[in-house]
């Protein structure tokens, strides 16, 4: 269980008195999460959910909360975060830097058919559309500078045939950079189990706090690579129905460019190379209590030697 | 019906493409309403509530749009203003001033007891506190200056008692400002038709259209004006327990100066006597597809009196 830093009844109804939702009725610890400590917050006003940041801080913060509460003004179905009575999204609680958002209705599908990815689509592109007047900025935490100083730390675990491949993507990354590509605001870990559907409906995204200025394919291809596999227990081939679905939709919203056509192979292996990276760090270099929950490293190894062998043609809107 | 001016799909869905709320699914004429024409709009991302302004403009949209959008992620349940793709809250729709805010759940109750009195107190109250914080000013368009304005183009349409009734109120209300009482944004107009409650629980608060920064007891008196009669249909005297849970939840959340409560009853007063005023005048002088729903306005007339008799003791907190 991902708790970090436990919150009493006591101390939340306390801290609870700076903000207009109404006097606390239930409160609840959420199990998943690896990054940070959350909770369901229950008051005579509403469902909330808390969030104390173990990592994260004045540098980062901002740019998320304010990402949050641009998106959610705009439509778009995310967490959103509470102001308090001074008029501030930040706190502090227990000595962690702390917000309170609105929480979502829904149920996380984990094994979406070609409605649910068209939906996300969809969803994805008005994002990226409504991000586009967000002022604020800050770099994809895991994006390629990321990669290049946590390749070292994880190379030493791999064997030899893993070790090539990791620097034969790196190299391979290194060569293709895509400043021309329509860039803004990513989610850039939107997978199946940081949205919600409810009756039918995409009715959240959540949990933006790998989010960052990037290129917004490498947005598309993070999720085709959840989303849209033959298999996510087995073959993770992209399925090109569901890529094709997912696609669509979102072209319908905001077209594709030639470039970015052309680009979409390359970032389905950067996507890939990200969480493999991100996931080996997580399994070989633990924080404590953060083991239960470390996420499968070969998974993603497997989608990138997948997307990197010399026979894969990506699928593509059809 | 109250639809001052239509809007076909074809229009709506073409304008929705500014916004990042999905495609259009459903339109549907909201009836209720004096003052805008406003329509349900459902979208493939949710439910709206499209209002165009027929008489507001720019000098008082933007304080209720940004007011609204304030108390929204202050967690207040009002309709928070949907931002188009330029970022903007206010667009314009066949030539009117137009704006999208989410729809929220419930249904009106028009026979509140003593618990929904109770909430809707502690709700009030948050939202005086979460109001603070707001730096929009705009003077109460209903306040002490339209009362002076309003009475002499009424007045012809009086017989003598009442004639006599509305000048001694107007004086006897010039005789008493409150200029150090708390001030902030008001409601103004929070009748139980402007609130929802779902699953027993207070679920919104809506139509801010009146809005503007007054006393905060005003915003008191008005809802224990509509709120808390001994019978909204026949006795309006004041029932002294809704009363009493009333400002009991509200004095929990801020509570009430020595001053305010020397001002109570002229606060009930001055609160009967703007929807004397408004409801003569829509009634006397109507706009054009208005008198459908002008409201009562002998009701209000009844409400002054009784608060303006001699005898009259206000009910107060326990």
């Amino acid at each position: 269980m991902s708790v970090f830093t436990p919150v009493t009844e006591l101390q939340l109804a306390d801290w609870l008195k700076r903000y207009s939702v109404g006097s606390l009725a239930g409160l609840e610890a959420i199990a998943a999460g690896i990054e940070n400590t959350n909770y369901f917050v229950t008051t005579s006003q509403g469902r909330y959910v808390l969030t104390l940041f173990e990592k994260l801080g004045a540098k980062e913060l901002p740019f998320y909360l304010n990402l949050m509460a641009h998106l959610a003004r705009h439509g778009i179905p995310c967490p959103a975060p509470i102001a308090d009575i001074t008029d501030k999204y930040l706190g502090e609680l227990n000595g962690k830097p702390a917000a309170l958002v609105t929480r979502l209705p829904g149920k996380s599908i984990m094994r979406p058919g070609r409605a649910e990815c068209a939906q996300l689509g969809a969803l994805l592109a008005r994002m990226h559309l409504a991000g586009r007047s967000y002022p604020g900025f800050l770099e994809n935490p895991r994006g390629p500078r990321w990669w290049r100083e946590t390749a070292p730390l994880v190379r030493p675990f791999l064997d030899a045939e893993r070790q090539a491949l990791l620097d034969a993507e790196l190299g391979f990354q290194g060569l293709h950079r895509f400043p021309d590509l329509p860039r803004g605001p990513v989610h850039g870990d939107l997978f199946r189990d940081n949205t919600l559907f409810d009756a039918g409906r995409l009715s959240a995204v959540f949990d933006f706090y790998f989010a960052g200025v990037d290129v917004l394919l490498f947005d598309v291809a993070v999720c085709a690579n959840d989303w849209c596999l033959v298999d996510p227990d087995g073959d993770r081939a992209l399925d090109p129905a569901l890529v094709a679905a997912f696609l669509a939709e979102y072209a319908a919203v905001r077209p594709f460019s030639p470039s970015e056509r052309e680009a979409w192979p390359t970032l389905l292996r950067a996507a890939a190379l990200r969480f493999w990276l991100s996931r080996l760090f997580d399994f070989h270099l633990p924080r404590q209590g953060e083991l239960v929950h470390a996420h499968d490293h070969k998974h993603f190894r497997n989608i990138l030697e997948l997307r990197a062998s010399p026979g894969f043609a990506a699928p593509w809107v059809n």
